[in-house]
């Protein structure tokens, strides 16, 4: 078990480079604020570490259910806040906005990865469950999932990340708008006909863990240099024009063909052997400042 | 009838907060001046004056047709227009564009209500009639639907809307092209594929209108502060960034999560009965000014 | 043979105002700097001389290959330069800045183009080729093609276009984010399912580009006014806000309404003729000061 | 007295096609909602009418004040309403919401019209008045005139427009903030100097409206296609990047340049006549539909 | 002295709720990276706490100098760094890339509090010194103070900020380009010229931290809801046109409107009291979840 | 006289690496479009050979005026033009467009050049002339400069940089306008108050080149790797929000910071001698592939 593991997340690297996360939160991985800080700070962690992760399968560690979202004590809470008296209700918006703001940079965290998250699904996925995938780089069902955008059953809209994402990653707004308001489950089936995710695994966990994890293995084959920054530039091409995107492509390109990476390919190809590139990240004098 | 009804739209109520409303401008829903102001007004009124609607089902009167689009002695006058001589060309392109961007804002104000709007299309939906369902939240089709982006074979652009929306609300840009540079008719099994429609209702106008009034109702049955803010940050979300769509979610659900409508729904899901929620709009004394 | 056609490029006008433009550099349509130049120049020219096409076709010579992408020596001398010592690199990489900024304008010129491109796709579609087909309208594909976004397998992340454009104009991030990762080869199939493509044609070189001109023969009947606003509508459509699309729509529109092709289609629809439009170039006394 | 003048407003025509608007609600022109809703109407309707005004200046109808901003009742209304119990939050939120967007739209209508808008400034111009300062195209400034951007005095930040305005309009953003978060009073002196304001008038209300007109009498002299596009454009500028305000200004000045106002001043020159130019409004065919 | 004080930051609170943070790095508050990481921190920190701060003043702790930026070593570092030999130089650009952006966020910290930053400047204020002032909200600078944005006399391009905020702040951009390409020093009077500063005081350190201290006791004053709001808001304007300012202003205002501190003011203006308000920070269940 | 000297344009090198740049066509440097086609030329042939420019100055080779502005034919072919008869206004439109953006390129050259351009202004400035300094990076005047936005004067909207530039450049939104809308002579004083220019140089031609070509070379002496990365990142500065531009800036300066640069100014320091830097361009594998 890798030092990232923490008390409802168990971190393991299954091949070499290759992560595992698995959320352990029993009985259905509700997420309190302490698990999505824990959450956050992972991703975080190995991102500033600048450990030589080439590619991460996010899953659950149980069988029937990869997450029913937001506790349900928070949600209680949340309601309560709402009825509270003798109170300065700007103050208390303020102290909401400052929450949420933090709470969905935590969310948030697999997309500054500078590896590949793909998400394994599995058993149900609510709420909180569809926020997170949307920041995950890929998306895998087993033929077993079921997905609900369930925040307006508990009164509220999703802020975490579901519709800011969900309208761009995927090909067909009035189903999204039609799953939100409504609040009903999805299939596996429907998802990848949205577009939600890339396909469906007959079967359950295991077989979906198993496909993500050969995808992982492959991904991580590949130089990080071209993955990482292939990464960088769908991220910020779904939020950018195609001129803004290229722009920025540019000055990236500048200095990301200055590696060694393409010589190690095409030497390795010469010999027909499997590249093996050096880690991404790298010391250097600026670091050590 | 509802007091919203004008001379060609018919609003009726089939169930409590739940409005139908039908186009029904014999013979085939040819769009004027007069009618497309009414329309925009419909929308307008319904939310300036908060009625208490919380899902709307827009359809066409007639059974075999949705609408031709603009009035064709529409399309006759601008085509004179613009072979008229001794006039200020300057001064007419103004003028033309203070009423494209008109008729652009009345199309587009089931966009501004606070209430989801789902089209149930059935038929002909030709021209404006694509223009007009962008701006709805949901799209049914019945299967007997023809569509056809038309402008081109009248001698224009697309400029209400189905060039603005269409591109950014399904998922296939090759085909939004096809169509609308050929205007071919297309049907609602090709709408589907490139994700313009939720899903294809076999038969024609009564089985397309039962299913949107069906879903119509279960939307009304949840929080109108959740679906209406959802409706909000969904369309926010379609024109923003990921980054600028959460930062404007956090500051919106600041205020939204004050609803009392989750202990409403807390309270009810532990007594084991429908919640019922009070009207999205309240007076204020800042109303009252 | 037109005069437009160029040591690799074969561009022949089998219809009139349509072209066919064909990629022969044999054997296998590998782009060196000075292929993708005259390419761009091809389509810049036909743009600044307002040569009179209303549509075009873009296909390979070759049966087997639409292109292999980037010639082989190019990887390789890219390769050299990031391994090169005893110079400058910021300096160089403010070359290949440069350099990369000119690449990407050349590929990009079919979207500056005041017709549509039609891309007719047929077996190997590889590297650059899936960048040069963003830049294109529509895109139809041959049963027999197979797409890699192979980029990532020399080395580095595309930067010509396939990462500005397929997160837009596509419909599912995770699979275009799985193919990008992992360099994969994708069937016409897959293609259409993600909505790269507007169909797969049964068979190969000759039937996708029997159908690709067919199609272009039809637009090419159409007012070229209002084909090619079409165009510059949807572009500017995918890369602004619905609110900054209709804005700028309603400018272009102003104008534009002011053609007599308007006329013409309704005196021709009158005489149940086929309408006859003038050429969109015309010159003005501004145009020769 | 012109037919557009109201309870509060007086509109005059001193010159052909220059108007003067004075606001008069004694004692300090403070708003009300009522008063704000009439202030945005009246430059809404001259629009919507195409009445033929080419400049117009905006003053205060009393001699030692501008305005004193928002109503004190309708302050204490707010306040009131904060502290109000037993109400649902979140629905109060969003219709204050909506009241602060149909405010802002009000306040914001001069930037609206098609022609200039010079706000002569003597006096107090207090809170409100500074949100109303920004939506107008030229500012003169009386010497005895004292700002003070005083909202945060009664509890709250400006959301009318000063803070949407100034950072934009003016040069000198440490002293906004300074003067935003303080409250307190600036003179003309002052204003000028961040760049608030074109110039400032010795003198007080007479003389500062008198420069006001002359300015005003000079821009209606001349062709109202150069000086309405020009608004519009600057407009556009301050909001859009220099690439994008560059796109948009070809496309509307293709339009515009086609004017035969060009003519017109090139003859008077040669006859050394002043030139006269036909109104901006036109009635056109489409307009009648 | 505070609890925030650290190594090389001295932290007092010469009145309730205003803060004074004095750089005190001798011999020149030379900016290692240490120093940097403890400069956001403290901010962050701060604001993270809720700690009840309503204004803030920063200044060096020496008399003659604010900053020297930089520290020397730091530069040496990352010239040796460029010439480094055997280094895959696309890696060493992406943790050039990484750190760049952390330095940035940390000189950044400022603009994410919720209290404004009065920054006192005196003596030199040289290079990174011209980044920081760029992040804080107000710019008081002595009479003696000498500005340089120094970067290109090391061989770099400003990329902390100077060049981010500089063009955006200030009303002089040919005057910012030569200030920047020369690196010459100017004065406060040609910094108060381009609108870089609120107001030059005569004098040196000592007179600038007095009156920058007597204008956060003033704004610490006011209603920090008001006050933070704004700040949020001119911070936002600066980024976002009009528009978009005024549509997030109204989601942001429409919570902020209902604090009880306007009942406050009324109450002690009736009263004629000074207003006392409550923190600004509060603690709600959703934050103890 | 330099081999880029033209018919209309002479250009020679006063110093190393420093050009002078001086516009001569008889008698007042009316510009036709061969004249601005030459212009844009110009700056974009000496970005395209890499030639070793480190600043230029931009002045007139005639001593009473700077430039007149557009060629009266021209105007005199735009009224006409506007007022032809028999031809479609679409297409006349479109033509328009395609001349006007073609238009803005050429003049946007200087800002798309690696080094700064400084324009040297003296005499009459008019229209053209005002829309040519807002793409340079620094503007110094001579006391005797006389500038005016003539365009409203001959019908039309500025078009091709004057609206685009100002409002973002200078400091005083409601001068911009006033100039703009009554096209009235303002001299060097005003320009500088309201940020256009850096300095007024007292006197006229002569002086006002001299301190430019002193500002030139001072300019010249410096990095260019920094002074070609800060002109881009200002560039970017001015049309970006801060976030952007930060973001930008860390991909751009990851590469730029490689520079041997930074270790040559150390040495030289050292050694107290006068740093020389090699030239910006250089030759690449790829650059000759």
């Amino acid at each position: 078990m890798s030092k990232y593991s923490s008390k409802w997340i168990k971190v393991s690297e299954p091949f070499p480079t290759v992560l595992h996360i698995e959320l352990e939160k029993a009985p259905v991985n509700a997420f309190t604020t302490e698990f999505w800080r824990a959450y956050g700070d992972l991703f975080d962690s190995l991102t500033r570490d600048g450990y030589d992760v080439r590619a991460a399968v996010l899953s659950s560690a149980f069988p029937k259910i990869f997450t029913a979202g937001l506790d349900i004590s928070a949600a209680s809470a949340l309601a309560d806040d709402g009825a509270a008296q003798g109170r300065d209700n700007a103050r208390a918006a303020l102290q909401t906005h400052k929450i949420i703001l933090e709470f969905q940079h935590a969310i948030g965290a697999p997309e500054r990865a500078p590896f590949p998250v793909i998400v394994a699904l599995h058993g149900h996925v609510i709420g909180l469950g569809v926020d997170i995938i949307g920041a995950c780089d890929i998306r895998y069902a087993a033929s077993n999932a079921v997905f609900a955008i369930k925040e307006v059953d508990i009164g509220l809209a999703p802020d975490i990340g579901s519709l800011a994402y969900l309208p761009k990653i995927t090909g067909n707004h009035s189903l999204v708008r039609e799953l939100t308001y409504t609040a009903r489950p999805f299939s596996a089936v429907e998802a990848e006909k949205i577009g939600l995710i890339s396909k469906v695994v007959q079967g359950s966990r295991e077989e979906v863990i198993k496909e993500s994890l050969a995808l992982a293995k492959e991904i991580a084959s590949k130089t990080p240099i071209a993955v990482s920054s292939a990464k960088h530039l769908i991220t910020h091409s779904r939020d950018h024009s195609t001129r803004e995107n290229l722009t920025y492509t540019a000055a990236w390109n500048a200095a990301a063909v200055m590696t060694n990476d393409m010589e190690i390919l095409l030497r390795s190809k010469a010999k027909k052997e499997n590249p093996v590139f050096p880690p991404l990240a790298v010391s250097t004098k600026l670091s050590k400042l």
